[in-house]
């Protein structure tokens, strides 16, 4: 986004006071002192920021990154700062203030690396938990003619499943009936155990888009009914391209999309949720502790392949892309 | 055990030439020299340690340590070596050599710590995946009349359950039947995935004793069926009191136990597993990859509460104790 457009925008968030005092600073800046201020007022009025994880197409080890825009430059947050760690799951198990430093990492513009020289990685790994959510739209009910649950279903996928959200994922060869399933995750910021729904915003960092791959198979007809084993395969987990803060994001309002090889099959909105976020991290937290880092998927909306006449499953050479409004899109080849 | 006994049992482990050795050794070895002498001895021909994880009662850091016998002194593996790191999941994850690491220091013979003085932990914490078997004791299937499973069933914990040795369970508030299942779990010391059972073994570090507890109420009756939530309730996972390698444990044929309030409740053994370790581990790692660190839960006996008569549940005050022969006791307070 330009930098004229951004302040344009920015602008509607001021008082008529701020704005005076822009317009007395602005007479007297320009050029590179433009750029800076451009974004100082991005970050402090914006509010929404994408935490990424990378890695350098150079080479070395993961860094955090954060962008203000999809598609943006990434700030390299650990090369500015050596004290945040490496890891996005770490500097939220910190406490306070990431958001904060990430702010003046990217208010103070330092470390801004080209989208195009990065790869970008899950932007989370190794959380103590990824919970899953079934039965949590209600066209995906309808679509299996089956009445909505009266309290959540929750299930689980291992922690190692996550892949980044253009890494491939691979089919194992013990299923013949592997399906997608775009979700949005909530990625829990701070820890959370017996919270009211009202409390539940505090202890959310953001939002990223995941997709729950499900061997059908394994998921309804093997292991005596539990989901388990057919939810958590290898590679079944996609997740990114970045987590987006909460801030300015209404998550209950987001069109959310699956495409096989180009073809839509997917196209619902998180408005169709049964049971909303609010209520599920609260429920949650009444069972088990949450803790930073920690992801909720979830569920899906209807057209999901198991439920297409006829039937349709991933076969390699195929590309599930998974979109979430406002917050990206993955793009996972199949093998 | 004094030395003389131990150098006694070990001798029958050495050829005759290591015996006439061992004979002129001794003749010119006496005191501190013999002491030393012993643990070498002990820890070369032996072939078993218990590996746990503690902190000392005058406070500071957890530490690794290890163990000759049950109830024995703890040599501080990461004293002696500050390349160890101070979790034994990252020390399996750093791969070959952990066993032999931790030979070199407990023959070197520094850094002994009485076990009094330390305060044992959880001896795996944060591990990627705990996996638990369900109904693989005939005896469990047995006393719910139900006929035993054709295949393995397999449902999981979050990592966040697991607490130490001698840590209080909690009863949950949203729930009236807490039960009790003794289990051995299996420790992965090398990753595994599409591996055959006479391969299980290399994949295997050791066993040690864990509490699979169950919130029955969620896990038969809530959650659309889905078990996890009834066994994944915070401090549901007991494990420890450390990990005893594999050799020379016969991990098919233990006595394995569990008292409540000083009660025996379960009295079973190894042996009546229905799958048996190599199966299952082969059986898991043709699904998931199996890593340095991970639990699996091996299922129970029989014994459990709810299929009492009348059912018995736990209540604050009670104290589980849970044991397996060769490895060591549970003993967790209930409130």
């Amino acid at each position: 986004m330009a930098a004229n457009t951004l302040i344009h925008h920015s602008r509607r968030l001021l008082s008529k006071n701020q704005n005076k005092l822009l317009n007395d600073f602005l007479k007297n800046t320009t050029g590179n002192n433009l750029q800076q201020l451009t974004r100082c007022f991005s970050v402090s009025t914006a509010g929404k920021m994408r935490f990424v994880q990378f890695q350098l197409k150079s080479g070395g080890p993961q860094h955090i990154g954060a962008q203000l825009t999809l598609d943006g430059d990434v700030f390299d947050i650990s090369a500015v700062d050596s004290s945040v760690p490496n890891s996005l799951l770490k500097f939220l198990s910190e406490g306070n203030g990431v958001v904060e430093k990430a702010k003046r990492i990217v208010a103070a513009g330092k470390s801004v690396v080209p989208l195009t020289d990065v790869n970008l990685l899950a932007p989370i790994t190794k959380p103590d938990k990824v919970a899953c959510i079934g039965l949590n739209y209600s066209g995906h009910c309808d679509e299996q003619n089956i009445p909505y649950p009266t309290e959540p279903i929750i299930f689980s996928k291992f922690s190692s499943t996550i892949i980044g959200p253009y890494d491939t994922i691979k089919l194992p060869s013990i299923s013949n009936s592997v399906d997608w399933e775009a979700e949005l995750a909530v990625v829990i910021g701070k820890t959370a155990k017996c919270i009211r729904q009202d409390q539940v915003d505090e202890h959310i960092f953001g939002y990223t888009v995941a997709q729950d791959i499900s061997a059908r198979d394994w998921q309804k007809k093997r292991n005596g009914g539990q989901f388990l084993l057919g939810k958590t395969m290898d590679t079944f987990c996609p997740i990114g391209p970045a987590i987006v803060t909460k801030n300015k994001l209404n998550a209950q309002n987001l069109n959310i999309k699956s495409y096989v090889n180009g073809v839509l099959k997917q196209n619902g909105n998180t408005s169709e949720m049964i049971f909303k976020i609010d209520f599920l991290v609260s429920y949650l937290s009444q069972i088990i502790t949450l803790y930073p880092g920690d992801l909720i998927l979830t569920g899906t909306p209807a057209g999901v392949g198991v439920h297409r006449s006829p039937p349709e499953f991933l076969k390699p050479g195929d590309v599930v892309e998974t979109e979430i409004e406002g917050i990206g899109k993955l793009r996972n080849p199949v093998e």
